[in-house]
């Protein structure tokens, strides 16, 4: 019996699959080969995070892989009709962004209260800040998204003495539910979203929620780009409707030197939120490498995205330790 | 009897002080006036952060304030020979700047792990930064002075999940003693300084001192400004021995558009770290005025100074927990 075909969607530099050598059949696509590419695969590594490739190549009928997974948290890149409606399983890849991105998010909180922007533009001016800071100890914020990601948001900025609100889809526990958002907005000195990118989150972030938001607060968003409507917080921070705001990813892949982005008041632009911590790329090779393990056993496999709803939905949460 | 005389060393605006009135008859100084005023006080606030007033004008024979209070957590710039001789209680502003100096640490980890510095300079330029950033849990720090203030640094980077090592001047418990400094400052990715002033701590971190540390490691200044070698940190940082530094109080206390610092590659300077938050005033004032009712009834004062050493000693430190 010939060895599973593993076809992995490429950015350089390749992760590490090593232990795979010699059981596994490796073969690398781009996004013009793919489609060719892709009837022959057992299972399919999406390791280019920002390719809309797969979405593209996969339509139509025929021969494909068993198991897509992909090397970010979100899915809707790769998300398409067809995909959903097949046997396929998709799985993501909890447990390796959750902690930097927390991280960013709390060095962003930190930094705009001890208006580290400003200290910095200073420096270009060679003149010294003085500006008050403020504690961020006592203070409140909102997370918007009760996924892994936002959970360990919620630990880090607990840990540093902030009230965190979390709001989720349905409530439950400690988690509120979306009916709580506007009230528990219109309160937050800090609101961070979080939320996967879904036919009910896409645009949530819009004019009409930034008006429920106090001038002192910022808004900070680790989710998807495509969540914020991205000229209504141009123009909300414009407005001074809010204090600040960070945003990693964008409309455009990466803003042009023309963007609007840049010239907005207090918004700073983090590319790959936590994304791109060093040590990520042998992260996600590892945790794939353990993964495969479990699929070519024909053990169920952790991290599976209910395709229906865009995500891994909480009760299939691995809850291990891994991200603390 | 006539009310006490309160002399405050002004720095605009006043402290609150309401609660003091029509009991205590509070006067005005500044610089100028200081010395003449000196000899009919009972008290002096010390609220200019930075005067060197009361060195100048305290020396010779005659009547002197029985209690001198300092709005700072440093006493460097008061004490003088005649006044560590006298029967003068001097204290100090312990429990008012421990959480933001701490906040302000932990903001500036965060940013320089997440390259916050280069983003910006990027947004200046119009250009998204793809630099790969680093995880703080897990990484090293050393925290130089177990005073109140390097042990909330300690406690708060812990929370983060660094691994933490605490240097006083004497071991005990979970205190390195200054024995194993040099040890400690060779594999930190982290080096926080936060001793107090004193002749054997001035000029501690120098060329020697820098040249223990690994290239990677950055050195976060939260103490007192002549603890440090300015000239020979700059020149460290020129040579690339270590990756970054902030330093928060300077040799000029403001440096001119002329200084070196605002040239040296990685120093970011980031004035009265932690001292200005927003409230500031109003704690120290709440503070003075709780103090002011135990002295007025003849009670001993927390937070005295030991004259002799510079500094409180942690023996004697009220170990309440309003700094959380």
């Amino acid at each position: 019996m010939p060895d599973p075909v593993l076809l992995v969607l490429d950015a350089a530099p390749s992760p590490r699959l090593g232990r795979l050598t010699g059981r596994v059949d490796v073969r690398h696509a781009d996004a013009s080969s793919l489609a060719g590419l892709l009837p022959a695969a057992d299972v399919l590594l999406v390791w280019d995070l920002a390719s809309d490739a797969v979405r593209k190549a996969w339509p139509g009928p025929g021969s494909r892989p068993r198991w897509v997974h992909t090397a970010s948290a979100g899915v809707d890149r790769v998300l398409c009709p067809e995909l959903v409606a097949s046997d396929t399983v998709l799985t993501n890849a909890r447990g390796v962004f959750e902690r930097p991105v927390a991280e960013c998010v709390a060095g962003l909180v930190l930094a705009f209260a001890t208006h580290l922007p400003g200290v910095l533009e200073c420096r270009r001016e060679r003149r010294p800040h003085d500006r008050e800071g403020q504690r961020v100890a006592g203070s409140r914020a909102l997370v918007v998204g009760a996924g892994p990601i936002g959970r360990e948001i919620t630990r880090l900025l607990h840990g540093l003495g902030l009230t965190v609100a979390l709001v989720g889809r349905t409530a439950r526990r400690t988690i509120h539910g979306v009916a709580d958002l506007d009230r528990l907005a219109a309160r937050a000195d800090w609101v961070i979203a979080a939320v996967p990118l879904t036919e009910s989150t896409r645009g949530m972030f819009d004019t009409r929620f930034f008006g429920l938001l106090q001038p002192s607060a910022r808004f900070i968003d680790a989710g998807r780009a495509a969540t914020v409507v991205e000229a209504d917080l141009v123009d909300a921070l414009n407005r001074r409707w809010l204090a600040g705001a960070a945003l990693s990813t964008f409309q455009e892949e990466t803003p042009g030197p023309g963007s609007p982005l840049w010239d907005t008041p207090g918004l700073v632009l983090t590319p790959h939120l936590g994304g791109n911590t060093a040590g990520w790329r042998d992260r996600l090779g590892e945790r794939f490498v353990a993964m495969y393990e479990q699929w070519s056993r024909g053990l169920p496999l952790p991290n599976t995205v209910d395709k229906s709803l865009g995500y891994v939905p909480s009760t299939d949460l691995f809850e291990d330790d891994t991200t603390r």
